[in-house]
Formats: structure tokens, sequence, C-alpha cells
């Protein structure tokens, strides 16, 4: 297992993570199999989406404070409670397939952290299983 | 890694991919493991869920549009910034585990391709792992 | 695979599974690999989230039901649309990394069997796989 740290500078920011999962994969010289991405938080969360227009990931965290908006009316006394639920409704890890030894993503697909509730330094978990 | 080719036929559906997955898994020959069902598309989505009522994923569908509509008010340019979120709600992959060369599905569960800016030509890859 | 039962006692509970997990990797001498937690129900989920302050679940669940209540607008004639739909939301499954014979959880993390429609008799699939 492979440990990324990454720091976030915002409460809600979703962090592309591509190029360190691709680093890992490769060093790994596994050349088949599926890599795990896991993030160790309860108020952080992991996603694949488009990377090439900034706005998407922007978009993503808009609604989501939209759906789960920050603030009161939660039992959670720490302030954090809406990042809470982010974290279950996006979840907690991805699997990405590696074959010859690349990362197979599709054409517009990046690895997000996605912070819900920064800043923070934060760990990423990545585990690679041959097969 | 297998490669199974669909065509959706509408802006948003959910199409039952059980059957293919069973035959990739069949044809594999494992007879213990787990198959990743992955979409490299980043305004597409998988899940599990009823596949007995067809009711049950048009009730997904006009949630998530409930909860995500299409329009305006997004960042992204493209006209389908709601398809994006879909997917991160949704997910990019699911796992399913394999035992004595069967998929181990519960009785009311079947595999969704979810199209969430069709009508296009998609894919979907199957990995399995041993073990 | 091994299975694991477990009751519910309520429509809409979340039950931290973490030490039934935990025994299950023990139990099977596995150094090193991931966990696959799988549910096989089709109106329940699996979420990983703080299981110290048990108001975080409450959050959850409130949440989820304020976003997609129970009750009518729906096709699915059941009367658990909600269900199936908060399922899809949440998801089927998890994956949890293995290193030195221990679940690598994060420090606030605990692993929730989610009912969306108990009370029931509910089963959830273990599968370890090495690497």
């Amino acid at each position: 297992m492979k440990v990324i740290e990454i720091s976030t500078s915002k409460r809600i920011e979703m962090i592309d993570i591509t190029s360190h999962i691709r680093r890992v994969v490769k060093e790994s010289n596994v050349r088949d199999g599926i890599v795990v991405v896991y993030v160790p938080h309860t108020t952080a969360g992991i996603t694949i989406n488009e990377n090439a227009d900034p706005s998407v990931a922007k978009d993503i965290e808009n609604t989501l404070s939209r759906l789960v908006p920050a603030g009161k009316g939660y039992l959670h006394m720490e302030g954090n409670a809406d990042s809470h639920i982010k974290s279950t409704i996006v979840g907690s890890s991805i699997n990405v397939i590696i074959e010859n030894g690349e990362l197979i993503l599709g054409t517009w697909q990046g690895i997000f952290f996605c912070e819900f509730d920064g800043p923070r330094r934060r760990k990423v978990y990545v585990k690679i299983i041959e097969g």
C-alpha cells in the first residue's frame, strides 16, 4: 500500500490526483489488475469525473452544497455534519483497471480527491491488486 | 479486460446489463474472485438495483433529475453539467463477488448502466480478479 | 466468501458492522489484500463514515430522507421506492485495504450497513482478495 499526502486549501475542494495514481501504478511494475484508491477520512471522498474543464468539479461542489448545505439543523455538533453526509454520497473509494501497465481511464476521466471539511492535510491510500 | 458496447436511446436511461456481465464471468472460467464493472465515461454511471419491476429504475432516474435538474445554473457550458454530477452521485464502478463460477447477486439485484447524457454509443469495462 | 447475518429494527437505520468485518479478516489469516463488503439487497446500502458520535449516522439518515422522502409520488407501488433510490445513492459495496493482517480504516472510520426498508433480517457478503 502506498500513501499519498495532499494539502487542501478550501473548505470544499476537488483536487485532481490522477498523476499521483498513475505514478504509483508505473512504479509498481504491475501489468494487469486493479488499483483501489481509498480515503481514510470521514469528511472527504473520492470520485472520477471530467478533469478537462474545471467548471465540472465546481458544479459538483456547488450542487452537493445546495443539496446538503453546511450550517445548522444537524445533530452532530462539530459544524461538519454536511461534510460527513457528502462523504457518504460521493463514497470513500474507487477502483480503476490496470492493463499493460497503464491506468485505464476514459478519455475525459480524472481521479479527484474531494475535500468537504478543509483546509487540512489529508492522506490517500493506494493499493494495487494484480490479476 | 473485456469491453461491452451498448447503445442508449434517451438522455437519461438505466439499462440492465446483468446478462452481459454474467456471460463474461462464465467465459472467463474463473471459479472465485470479484468482477469490477467500470464505466469509462464522465456522464454515465453504474449501479445495482432491482430489475424485476422497471418502475424502480424509472423512479431512480426521476429522483436524480429532481435533485440535479438539467438546464441552466451551472458553470460548465456544454449543457450536461447535471449528467456529470449524477455520475459522481451514482459512481463509476461496482464490484460483485464470484463464487463457484457464478456471479453472486441478491435475488432482486441487477446491474444497470446509467446513461445521463444520451443517446450515445457507450462502453463498459469488465475486469475479473481471481482470488 | 463469508456471510454475516444482521437484524434491523427500524425502517431506516445505520448499523456499525466494523467488528464483524475485522473478525472475518482476522480469521482469514490474509496478510495483504482488500476486503469487499457487499449488500445483496436492493433497499439497503453500505457506507464508511464516523462511528464515534452516533449523531453522524443520524444526520446521514435524516438528510437522505429529506432528499428522497418516503411516501407518494413514485411509480414503484410497493411503498419502498425511496429505499431503492437511497440504495443507489449510497452504494451496494465498499472496499477496504488489508495490510499486515489488519483492516486499514482511518481513525474515525467505521463500516455501516444502511437499512432503508426495515425492520428485516439482512445479509452482508464479505470477500477477501489477497494481493
